[in-house]
């Protein structure tokens, strides 16, 4: 299934631009206050908006210097997002920070694509009423270093009604860790987090999620993967919606005790200009895979009136095409190999 | 029909790693010598080698300081390649001349998608031979003044025996400018040129292959063309082959004629910082184009053991995605412009 919320698009059918009643109903629900019995979507999107906020404010403080920029926007068919973007800091190139909120209508052929990891969802050829809230972060340092870091958390409701429950539900994202300089005591910090954050929940979730993640970031004419990992899931809904909060909640709060102290260790690093040289050829790897493998960025760059800005937001500042570039063995044959054939960084 | 020849990918089945008879066949006529009686595709190949070696020398020249790198390869299938690319010369960032040719084997799939432009294809369900050879090339200047530009000329056969005529042919190809910071002059001579070429050989060539062009460049997802286009034509052969191959020789030769005049104005003018800047946003937009809507790239890409080297060849050396970037519109409100409405440069 397409990432829906990660490339923050419309899908709903031309035309159709009045706000609906959930969305309506649910903006009123907002104004009154969330409890704990409020729609599962709007804790979600609360708990996103929060967690946009501490991870802005903690890249600041370690920055020192760049500050984000933040762009609100409203769709007219329901929903909202902020996107937050560093450009040019003092150590991070560029960092993004989005959250996006969408109501809207999913055409036949995309509920049935649903179907097939919801049988719950029933045949219809109507449009059904949608509802996707997700968080996604992407932020590349100017430290070679200092890896890049990606991470996406998403709620999703189909045929959420006004007052009733949706038709379906489920919960996707992820965490994934792309050093340019391999440090494996980063990789296994980054992945020592997650398993601890996931195995609060589920003793198989760390392990399962974690083979996905290998998987998904691959770059089949490349041969390698686009990082050491992390973890990747998605259509998740294999226990209650309280319990999956919880445990999408564990991964978001994550985050920070993943990368800060990884940061820490490496922003100041010296480095030299054929350390940046090999950045700028992995970052040309990193748009590589983007444009071409991932689903949310294709999905987003073919739907029209999606906004493109907020798609390649996970674009790095700067990358290099170099003819025939062959890493440096001697420095970097360790991290090709872990690439090539992804590694066990933690017991599993 | 995807550009078989661009990607210099090979399309036969795994296992097949024989030379076809046809491949020997020619291998043998190349060592008698090449008359105006040997068939198309051996000639075809031999203008594009000379061709290579004619621009690249002329490059040279130009630059002053960077010399081509020179790769030269060979299938075992059979066929040979020739990849020059020069990197970080004087004048060029890097630029690349491409020459491949392949004997294959191509699927009943691909030749059931072929069969639509060329109804003379039977029906079958057994792989048929094919060949295929093309020239291309992608120049890169440093100087933002100076334009990025792009051209491929390229012959196809499919159902070629050892002695006999081809089943069907045709041959493809164009050229297109991306300028930086534009001159209209120097949009304007380059159609000027290549018009000059194609009215020698039927009047409505041009007309009908700079529309195609303006097509074939679209980046929907930004709403604007790659740059202020050119040629583009494929599948053509609604002349003998003896008249076509003088058309696209009289194109091939038409390249330096296109594009040094306007590097000797350009590679030499001062620039600001903010030139730099703006050029490398340009560049991501190429790096897009190539990424996510060539076809050539696109094929080759998803072809298991293409020569990956020799498709990603036409990426700049460097690219720049700045997010919710706003071009200097006292600078460049006249290029945007004519990026979004594609302009007649020479009457029709």
């Amino acid at each position: 299934p397409v990432n829906v919320v990660e490339c923050e698009a419309s899908v709903a059918p031309k035309g159709e631009k009045r706000s609906s009643k959930t969305a309506e109903a649910d903006k009123k629900r907002k104004l009154d206050g969330l409890t704990k019995d409020s729609p599962m979507r709007l804790r979600m999107e609360a708990f996103n908006k929060r967690l946009q906020a501490e991870i802005t404010a903690e890249l600041e403080r370690l920055d020192g210097q760049g500050k984000f920029a933040v762009d609100q926007w409203n769709r007219a068919e329901g929903g909202n997002g902020i996107s937050m973007v560093m450009q040019d800091g003092k150590v991070f190139e560029k960092a993004g920070v989005g959250v996006s909120v969408v109501y809207g209508m999913l055409p036949p052929a995309a509920v049935a694509q649903m179907r097939a990891q919801h049988p719950n969802i029933a045949v219809t050829k109507e449009s059904m009423p949608f509802f996707a809230t997700g968080i996604s972060c992407v932020i590349h340092p100017h430290n070679p270093n200092a890896p890049t870091v990606h991470f996406n958390y998403r709620y999703f409701e189909l045929g959420s009604s006004e007052g009733g429950e949706p038709v379906s539900w489920w919960f996707g994202g992820g965490c994934d860790l792309t050093p340019t300089i391999l440090y494996e005591e980063d990789a296994v910090h980054f992945h020592q987090v997650i398993k601890d954050a996931c195995d609060k929940h589920d003793p198989r979730y760390y392990r399962d999620f974690k083979k996905w993640c290998d998987e998904y970031f691959f770059i089949p004419h490349r041969g390698e993967r686009r990082g050491v990992g992390g973890i990747f899931f998605d259509d998740l809904d294999d226990k209650s919606p309280e319990e999956l909060f919880a445990y999408v909640q564990s991964c978001g709060n994550a985050f920070l005790k993943q990368y800060i102290p990884i940061m820490e260790k490496r922003k100041d690093m010296p480095f030299t200009q054929d350390d940046k040289m090999w950045q700028q050829v992995r970052r040309g790897r990193y748009v590589e895979f983007n444009l071409v493998y991932d689903r949310g960025t294709k999905f987003g760059l073919l739907t029209p009136g999606a906004r493109i800005e907020s798609i390649l937001m996970t674009m790095p500042l700067t990358a290099r095409w170099e003819y025939m570039h062959e890493p440096d063995l001697k420095a970097h044959a360790r991290l090709m190999e872990v690439l090539r054939v992804p590694k066990d960084w933690v017991p599993l």
